[in-house]
């Protein structure tokens, strides 16, 4: 073999770096994850670095034999991906990474780019929280503002009786008040961006969420709201000088959309494009992150995306019915812990409801 | 980890093999490859057991390492198919491998099945091949029994005095010979049987080769023979009791099919199916193969596939077309060599031919 070989560095060994590596090997390309776990599930698809992520000899490592680097998810140290950024193409920014895990610094950027967000204030203490109540009103939700997903790390305030004690109580560490907001649904926006800075967008994502983990995502071919999400994704990535996919969450409102995060990474509801598009969020990562043109994104077929949880269905009785492909992370099955995913594939919307009926009458997810 | 995983034994480590590890990865099935080269391309997405394909060592070794074994190509000696078989599940049976490898066997089996094919004669001397020229006329093709793909080891024979000699100078070797069939176009159906007889096909697939190379696939959503060809490609596989992916190439005549091969595996005139259908040809073969129940065959929008052969066009200017999917082999570039595909999705039928010529227009390929 003689052809030089391009290695994709991944900061992390999860579903999502694993499922970036089945994207990429269609492409010739090789990967390498930075992980402190003994068998990261994305260990088989590539290269296993065993260390911490902020372990400066592995990032030394990562940065001598990868071409591009990328992230998983966004608990880097903002120092860490500056070092490596120095020597090598990384993305997504250093500043994407820090605003997404920060849901202050987020939301604040969103208001300066003039996107609508819920009532939000600041709380560093327990009289910022009481005046924010008296503000905002109840029922509301605090949220430490960074680190919390799938619902850990935050809490949902309905009585005068709930307030008292609760900075405290979640560990006395800075903390974001989210009134609460009247909302028809919550959709999700994928988004691209190429080095270059052209953008492309997959059909917003209608999410379903059970007991605050993701259930069922399902791509919406025109939704009402899809051009104001496009504007406001724009808006956000080209602030940040963003490379690769974002994702954004957002309420819908009788009043247009209201950005709840962003995840600066692919995301959980971006999973049916792997079937479902033309080019899979995966695949596009992969593409913008080693300067390869964007690829369509266009939907290929009404579909969904139904999440394992905890323990797997009977894989057979799953497979038997039409239209379904399944998704197993190679993880050891816990309570609350995403193992796998189904992607329910159909001819219209009708066959779709009753093939994704057909699924989740199978699912035994544990959410712990 | 305390899961079991399944591993599939694949003999041969070619591109096939490459496929049917990506597709088989999302499934978490683990891979195989017994294949005598260095590196062969498939050994980047599992294990190398660099041996001959008959080597009795290795194959004990795959024996005990794997859960069922399947075969990238059709010339594997009967009876190391055998001896696998008693071990393990192994399929397609070695039945099927030893017909499709032999070119009077498989028109044999097709007469036999009531499957019209093109008028042929059994070449074992040069007096069977100036009987069989008396008898059918000219122009005819002589091929080698087994062993030619691709157009190698054959000869078009226009004029008497293409005759003489012809038998010695293709080694003196058992021939076919086959007569030239006046017909409108190539098509090849690809179908999947599973262990417990149930068969599955893809739409069928229109071919146009170039220098006895497949140069682009397009499968047909409502071709007039879809069902004469799901008829005659069910009676050879029940026939064999044959277990995964089978491929059967048609001429298609004024009077409709005429079989002229079967290929007992994957094949390149279906790997428009990995984007193209619900479920791929390689991930059902690999379905079948370890008794998972068959996937969905439907199309999912209007595509085709081009070959790469020789020589690569530039990458980032073939996927900065609309539409387009890159597979790379990993192979190295070499005359003649099939080293990658390029899948291209489109939304009706005027737009696929306008994608397929603007990719073609950046083909380099080099036959050889």
């Amino acid at each position: 073999m003689t052809r030089s070989l391009t290695r994709v560095g991944i900061v992390g060994g999860g579903q999502l770096g694993r499922m970036l590596a089945q994207a990429g090997a269609p492409l010739d390309l090789r990967f390498t994850f930075l992980d402190p776990g003994s068998e990261p599930c994305a260990s088989a698809h590539g290269e296993h670095l065993q260390a911490d992520w902020q372990d400066p000899a592995a990032l030394e490592q990562l940065v001598e034999t990868c071409d591009a680097i990328t992230f998983e998810f966004e608990n880097v140290p903002f120092e860490a991906v500056e070092r490596l950024a120095e020597r090598r193409p990384a993305y997504p920014p250093a500043q994407a990474l820090a605003t997404a895990r920060d849901r202050w610094l987020e939301k604040s950027l969103f208001r300066s780019l003039d996107i609508a967000v819920p009532p939000i204030a600041r709380i560093d203490s327990q009289a910022d929280l009481d005046a924010a109540v008296a503000d905002i009103g109840l029922p509301a939700v605090v949220k430490t503002r960074t680190m919390g997903y799938d619902g850990k790390g935050q809490k949902v305030m309905r009585e005068a009786g709930d307030v008292a004690g609760t900075f405290d109580e979640l560990g006395g560490v800075p903390l974001i008040l989210e009134g609460f907001v009247d909302f028809d649904h919550e959709i999700s926006a994928i988004a691209v961006r190429a080095r270059d800075g052209e953008i492309r967008y997959w059909p917003v994502v209608r999410n379903e969420h059970r007991q605050g983990i993701l259930h069922c995502s399902i791509p919406q071919t025109a939704h009402a709201l899809q051009a104001q999400a496009e504007d406001y994704a724009s808006r956000v990535m080209n602030e940040l000088d963003y490379v690769g996919v974002m994702a954004f969450e957002f309420f819908v409102t009788a009043d247009g959309l209201l950005a709840n995060e962003i995840a600066p990474r692919v995301h959980n509801s971006g999973h049916w494009s792997i079937e479902g598009a033309v080019t899979s969020q995966f695949e596009n990562h992969v593409r913008a992150v080693t300067d390869l043109p964007l690829g369509e994104t266009a939907q290929l077929a009404p579909c969904a995306m139904l999440n394992i949880i905890g323990a797997f269905p009977e894989r057979e009785a799953v497979l038997a019915l039409p239209g379904t492909r399944w998704h197993d992370y190679g993880k050891a099955p816990r309570p609350g812990r995403k193992i796998g995913h189904i992607t329910v594939l159909a001819v219209d919307e009708r066959q779709l409801g009753e093939r994704v009926a057909a699924v989740e009458s199978l699912l035994v997810n544990d959410l712990g």
